[in-house]
């Protein structure tokens, strides 16, 4: 007897019934086999010891995977437990998941808390376990022997998860001195953790309810080397000092008030210049790229959104309706702007000569979120998009998706961002009913994407089943400067709204027919994409953005009028910056100008009166030697050049 | 026995007690005599037959004041009275006040409608019974006589108005054949009257209430000189013609939907543009003038208002607040931007050397308006303000209002406005208790408006007890192309939320001072001020403004490859416009241009393509000749030239 297992690449491969994962990657090779986490069969994560009975598609896991990573650090937390119960026996443990960047576990140290030293020490101890390379092994138990198990060791938070199993089969895995409930699946042996860090102990009430105990959750991360914990612990390091709620207060580009209230930016001066160039570095390409700006209001009656399904959809969790003093009126805040440009399309009739119509907007739109939620620009309450709604002919989409394509990387290319790939979501091929929209349309637009996709010259995933119920997708992921990946810009398309408001055009044929709409934003919204770029690029804007872009430092007093001639031609010269005209130390000014990170600064003294020069420094590169002024001004034009 | 009467000039004359205003006026001169219509005696405006028995301030009103306007044209409801009375017996009446141009009286004509000639029946009596010259009488009844009368003339409606009547006093006014029960004033007799039009005529309920009968409201107008009527017929028609609510749907500005809400205005793509030249121009002065532009949300927590005092003072009459899911917390949609300008000013502290801080929006707010308020862009419930407020010390007040007033004729100057006048607003010197602000300040903030006006050589008047009670102001009126005022451009000093917000700044003396708050709008909103910009220059915007510079007309399809080349090079040169390819005879495309009130066509024919030229006809103008398109877009630079 034997099983037809298909490779990742699409090739099949014969091996006998109950063949292991491990084989598989033996078969395929022993540096495969060397590298190998845990193995994926019919798109479940399973253990590489347990042997295969049917036909299967599988993909072997390894560390670059992040499902390898996740069983990788879901070992670990076994590896912790372990550790932690030799070190500190009657230790009771709750749950043990891995999370985005590795582990925790929830333990009951009954009364202990930890000094920094027995942080070390459980490091110690878990490296120490990793080299016996203890096998993980897995065990089917009853849910009685699973009981009679941890009421022996007297775990009371295990002995609850355990009652709230369904009956049946329970697994257990083992390695080394250390037994644990647990589904699984684990990598082969404990040896592959090189390295190991505790990262953070905090507070967690048990199950995440307040009136249980308190347990002590210890967040943990591994590697399997210790040069990759390093390069972790220095990028944690950086994201913290690039953290863009760090630098928006730092370079006064935004801030909060409880009063206005929680996640409503508001943005400052220096940050609206950075959002206002922003805005003109796309409306400049839109106008470009045929897109005709509107202005539409803030709210919109309680009818459009049912019209448009969002209110069915999002009523209940979203800012409740506004209603007026008298007849009876119900508004609500809008939460997108597609609806008010529905309306705009419907203005007058539209012939499919006039198509496409390309709607833009900066609108500023609000979704209620949790205020636990919030999170600096990233999560707020209100934020505008760089929205823009296109209306187009059916056999238009391949080349307005082209088009989009084309200005989301204009705008990656500005700004800095290197790397990204793009991922096509579509229907679910085996349940093509749940999707609105009519069958040769979606074969069509999903062609079409991928065709756009790759005449630009995407790295693209197709993924089936994640499209939405409305219409296909094209989603950007940008890796940033410390290799976080952002997902920024989408190109969706949408049958359902031209339905919903019925929407028309005269075609060719004189009869009236849906236009297909498609939603993109290349920013996403001003303000996660500032938060990102912020990140991106530590706050070191490229010159065309940054909010100020040089400081006319005078030495002393005895110089400010000339500095302030200096600066005044420079602010004539279209250039932004401060005069800082303080009576402070020269050193004091440099350092000041420094940590508002302007790009340049311009010191004045007695030397650059006489020569009616500026003596430049550079952000973060010192002195560059002085120039005449309009040298510097003609300088600084070829450096400033806006994408635009 | 004598009466001291000052004149408006301050001069006091001796004057026997019981004198009557038409005899004051004979005193001053037969020409004024001849023209006065009414006297205002100590700010009651008076019948000029009715003698004076007390020392007063006085002023003798003709034609050319607002209240002579008024009460001759209350005089005139009574002559179309009269009229309608001697044409139609049995007719019964109403109210018949005087309106901004002209009066109106619901009348009960018993069933009949008017046709055509009935209106210049009705209109040709009036003038008839003019010539008359007969005096409009007047005569204190008891409220039994008065009864008595209506009683027998049979008409129940005037009856209904003597019964709400308290006891006491009450007025007849005869003239000719008619009396009317009225309080006056009058116009000495109807001879005055030599112009009279029916405007229009509408069913109006009995005391505009829906449960009563509906009566016939007949609106008319009446002047002095027959000349004026034509001008004033004349005007009628070129408003009509203005009107932008009209022209905003022809160039396709803006429009309403129903589903969007009423009074929520879409900016379409064509006015979108001019709103965004605008926001351009005031954006750009703005940052020469010292702005820092920020950007608040469109919310903000009811707690702001509350401390602001907009909750109390407008709450109930406002859109109602939003409540969220959970958590209870309440926002309202935000009518003002003040108060998120003060939690700006004080997310850090200030020093006196940082003053003034000048944050300019264009923050869009909502206010409620019901929905029969609604006209138009000129009463909307959402409007983007040109807002700003400027924080600074007593002592830049001045200073600071001196920019603002530059900034504002910097508007209107460039913007075709060229008669304007400003109004001072003071406190009432005799109640200087209901203000809030210290005396002394109030004192010298007054005087410095005054000084800064003055400095700008601006005509003000100066109007005691027009101040707001948190702080004296400075408002413009603005006359427009057809002669009508629009109040445009606001200063106004505040006392008020400095306080309530504990805003602070640190002196040069170490000490916390309050600063003074200046609001400053140019443009007032964006909306009210392309409303009245439309209908100033009927939609044939400043070139630099228009949506729609250029319109490229070939005239055959033959030269469509031209025709597009020529768009493209003009397109590439920031010329805005149309490239009309349709297949249209070329009178059909020019006429289509003229509608859009496009300042430029280019026109391209055989022999355009031959000579690489395109000719050139101006909107309203007709052909200019040919030129090459280089020099065409040097010579349309030069006339473009924006205003910044």
């Amino acid at each position: 007897m034997s099983v037809k297992i298909t490779l990742p690449d699409g090739s099949v491969r014969e091996y006998p019934q109950q063949v292991k994962g491990i084989e598989i990657a033996q078969s395929i090779s022993e540096g495969l086999a060397r590298v190998s986490l845990a193995i994926e069969v019919n798109g479940e994560i399973r253990d590489l010891s347990r042997p295969i009975t049917e036909d299967s598609s599988i993909k072997i896991l390894t560390w670059n995977d992040s499902s390898g990573k996740t069983t990788f650090w879901h070992s670990s937390a076994h590896l912790f437990a372990e550790a932690l119960e030799a070190l500190y026996p009657g230790t009771k443990f709750g749950i043990g998941p891995a999370i985005e960047n590795g582990f925790y576990y929830d333990v009951d140290l009954g009364g202990k808390t930890f000094a920094e030293d027995d942080l070390a020490k459980i490091e110690a101890k878990m490296l120490e376990l990793a080299k016996k390379s203890n096998v993980y092994e897995r065990r089917e138990v009853s849910k009685a022997e699973a009981t009679e198990y941890f009421t022996k060791k007297g775990d009371e938070y295990k002995l609850e998860l355990i009652n709230d199993l369904a009956d049946g089969t329970i697994t257990f895995y083992t390695q080394g001195d250390f037994t644990d409930l647990c589904r699984g699946p684990h990598i082969p042996h404990t040896g592959f953790v090189k390295a190991a860090k505790i990262l953070n102990v905090a507070g967690a009430y048990w199950r995440g309810n307040e009136n249980n105990k308190m347990l002590t959750r210890v967040y943990g991360i591994t590697f399997p080397k210790a040069k990759e914990l390093e390069e972790f612990l220095h990028l944690q390091e950086e994201a913290k000092k690039r953290d863009h709620r760090k630098l928006g207060k730092e370079l006064e580009l935004f801030t909060f008030s409880e009063k206005v209230g929680m996640g409503l930016p508001l943005w400052l001066p220096k940050g609206t210049i950075l959002r206002e160039r922003l805005e003109q570095f796309m409306r400049k390409a839109q106008v470009r790229a045929g897109y005709d700006p509107v202005v539409t209001p803030h709210i919109g009656s309680k009818q459009l959104y049912v019209t448009s399904g969002h209110y069915e959809k999002y009523g209940k969790d979203s800012f409740q309706p506004i209603h007026t003093p008298d007849e009876g009126e119900e508004f609500l805040l809008k939460p997108m702007n597609c609806p008010h440009h529905c309306e705009i399309y419907k203005h007058k009739p539209r012939s499919y000569r006039d198509l496409p119509v390309r709607l833009a907007e900066f609108g500023t739109v609000y979704r209620y979120e949790q205020s636990g939620e919030l999170h600096g620009l990233t999560r707020v309450r209100g934020f505008t998009q760089d929205d823009a709604h296109i209306f187009c002919r059916p056999d238009q989409v391949k080349e307005e998706f082209v088009k989009v394509i084309d200005l989301v990387l204009h705008v990656f290319n500005s700004l800095g961002f290197e790397n990204y790939t793009a991922q096509v979501s579509l229907r679910d091929p085996a349940n093509k009913a749940k999707y609105i929209g009519e069958d040769h349309l979606w074969d069509k637009a999903e062609r079409e994407i991928q065709e756009a996709a790759d005449e630009r010259k995407l790295t693209t995933v197709a993924v089936q089943g994640e499209a939405a119920f409305y219409g296909p997708k094209l989603d950007f992921m940008v890796k940033d400067a410390l290799g976080r990946s952002w997902q920024l810009g989408t190109i969706q398309v949408d049958y359902n709204l031209p339905e919903r408001f019925e929407l028309e055009y005269v075609g060719a044929d004189n009869q009236k027919h849906r236009p297909v709409m498609i939603h993109r934003a290349p920013f996403g919204s001003l303000e996660r994409f500032v938060a990102v770029l912020i990140e991106h690029c530590a706050g070191n804007f490229p010159l065309w953005l940054a909010p100020d872009q040089i400081a006319v430092l005078p030495i002393s007093e005895k110089f400010n009028d000339y500095a302030q001639s200096v600066y005044e031609r420079l602010k004539a010269a279209d250039i932004r910056g401060v005069f800082d005209d303080r009576d402070e130390k020269i050193g004091r000014k440099i350092r000041d100008a420094e940590v508002k990170k302007i790009p340049f600064m311009l010191i004045v003294g007695e030397k650059e009166v006489n020569e009616q020069k500026v003596a430049i420094r550079k952000h973060g590169q010192g002195d560059q030697g002085s120039v005449g002024i309009d040298e510097f001004v003609e300088n600084f034009r070829k450096e400033c050049a806006a994408p635009f």
